[in-house]
């Protein structure tokens, strides 16, 4: 491989997103900033159901504050943890907008962005990206039936209810049109390599995906193209795993600590400590991403910002079958660009 | 969107391609084409870890036969349709190359091939695509245990025991490099959008995908793309599928049955039709295109071809709780160019 990121041909934008959480998501620290929320049905006689319904209500929003409608999009990227990604497909299906299903677990997030960077500074005008997960849907299929009320480890996380979408466009008047002082503009992405390390707890996700966060990091930093000021944002190491992520780079000379954060210690409140370890799942990162992140960026509270979705790529019979957990985290670096400095030059 | 095909801004080809197979389709009218044969566990203690080796041996396949090293590939995109698409993360993770995770069910080896178009007209070098399917991990996972034995209805189809691998290149050396007198050129491509019509018979997939394969070849007619000497190839939509797909575009004017051929019709004999409608699973598209379609293409035989994998997008859990079944076609224009015509007008 060419050890170096992919910058897009084109200048490309994040120009609105949409957050949908339940309720102990809105209960928690980031609980006014998310769009929406609702119980753990939305409406919907199944939590699989309800999963879909987050994507697609997501969407709209993110649609409407772009003041988007179908024909404006030329291509879906989305994914998440059910078997065969079905609250994409069925949550989605309802858009008439050219479809791409992603498997990337919790990195689904930053691969949905990165691709939408991809097509975007090609061949779309702009692009989706939707993810999602379910606390229900995932302990039912990952662990145990929740009637069973299994204990839980210390190092376990808490798989969060909720969807993200955003909008990627590489149209100048689309950035033009946003609100907030700056833009979120994806100035280069790497996809990330899996890594394994031989984690075989499937409740210490953290430890499992911290190797492939590392590797990607360090394989950034040895391309010459890591920001001395940039924040760096990991999906959902947890507790953990973000320290397991600090040793593995200081034994490689980079100290990260004093400009990190994980979007799965952000989420819920850290005491009384009943999420253990912190948030996971591909909604966490998505709805931190969607809801905090980007509206920081366009405050210019954060100047500049390494995306880093981190995802294990398991499922219940490997781990059952005696298989390691291979991890994998994808980087997409943003920045928050002026929004005068880009109507001052722009030709759409 | 936009209703027309995407166009890769610099020239992609198909460098090479390898496939491995079960015992069944070794002896089934390919049989010798097949670059890799195997028993049901391919020297593995599980069927998913066999799944898994397949995908590894045939990028190995396909890298050798273009002379390559894993440093010679930016990208590596793959999905599978087991749970998690862990056949594809647990058999490339010993590949040290960047890696996005797909889910496009039975679509798979399309939705790869246009995603490393994309990605090979823009930003790598060379990008690798991957699927597999296979008959034990689908039979137990999507229906019984193979010890239950249960009765198959006409029109069910038989899941493809095989792995396909793709080089997607942008670089003109390495088409001159290539066997034969033509070199398989991928000329636009044209994700398709979610499509369902309300089939609920998990017993009938060609069903649920026919209707998406017809909307993806008329919203590419309907853009004054489609070429008239042109094959046009399915997925996996079988005997079944494909009655239905040539009644719903001879509804709209469109009459394919005499350049039309279905990837689940060419891989088993007919009779005794053991294989009911036909084969199905990522692996069966993926393996006709990686055998016999791109060899065709190389030696002549072919000019030109649309190739549409199609997906279903269910789990076994949607189904249950009553959802219908919906379906997914990507395209794939490929043609095949003269060797010479590239080595001409060659420069790196």
């Amino acid at each position: 491989m060419q050890n170096k990121p992919f910058f897009p041909a084109r200048r490309v934008f994040i120009t609105s997103a949409g957050s949908v959480v339940g309720q102990k998501e809105k209960r928690g620290p980031l609980g006014e900033r998310f769009d929406f929320s609702g119980d753990d049905r939305f409406g919907k006689d199944s939590w699989e159901k309800a999963e879909a319904e987050m994507q697609r209500l997501s969407l709209g929003i993110a649609m409407r504050k772009a003041e988007l409608v179908e024909g404006d999009l030329d291509l879906l990227v989305a994914g998440d943890l059910v078997n065969q990604c079905v609250s994409s497909s069925y949550g989605l299906l309802g858009y008439r907008i050219p479809f791409l299903g992603l498997f990337g677990a919790c990195s689904t997030a930053a691969e949905g962005l990165l691709l939408a960077t991809l097509a975007t500074a090609s061949v779309c005008r702009r692009c989706a990206a939707v993810t999602s997960s379910h606390f229900c849907t995932a302990e039912r299929q990952f662990r145990y039936p929740l009637e069973y009320g299994g204990q839980r480890t210390p190092t376990a996380q808490w798989t969060v209810t909720g969807a993200g979408a955003f909008i990627v466009s590489s149209r100048l008047g689309d950035a033009q049109r946003t609100t907030g002082t700056h833009v979120p503009e994806i100035l280069d992405v790497m996809p990330g390599c899996i890594v394994d390390r031989g984690i075989t707890d499937a409740a210490n996700m953290g430890a499992a995906m911290a190797p492939a966060a590392a590797d990607t990091i360090l394989r950034y930093r040895d391309s010459g193209c890591l920001p001395d000021g940039a924040l760096i944002v990991t999906g959902d190491l947890g507790a953990e795993g973000s320290a397991i992520l600090y040793d593995l780079l200081a034994a490689k000379g980079l100290e990260i600590r004093d400009r990190h954060t994980d979007c799965g210690l952000r989420i819920y409140d850290r005491d009384p400590a009943d999420a253990h370890a912190g948030a996971s799942g591909c909604g966490c990162s998505a709805v931190v991403m969607a809801a905090e992140l980007c509206e920081m960026l366009k405050d210019g509270q954060i100047e500049e910002l390494l995306f880093l979705g981190t995802g294990a790529l398991m499922n219940t019979a490997a781990v059952q079958q005696g298989h390691s957990i291979p991890g994998i985290a994808h980087l997409v670096h943003i920045r928050g660009t002026k929004r005068d400095a880009i109507s001052e030059k722009a030709t759409d």
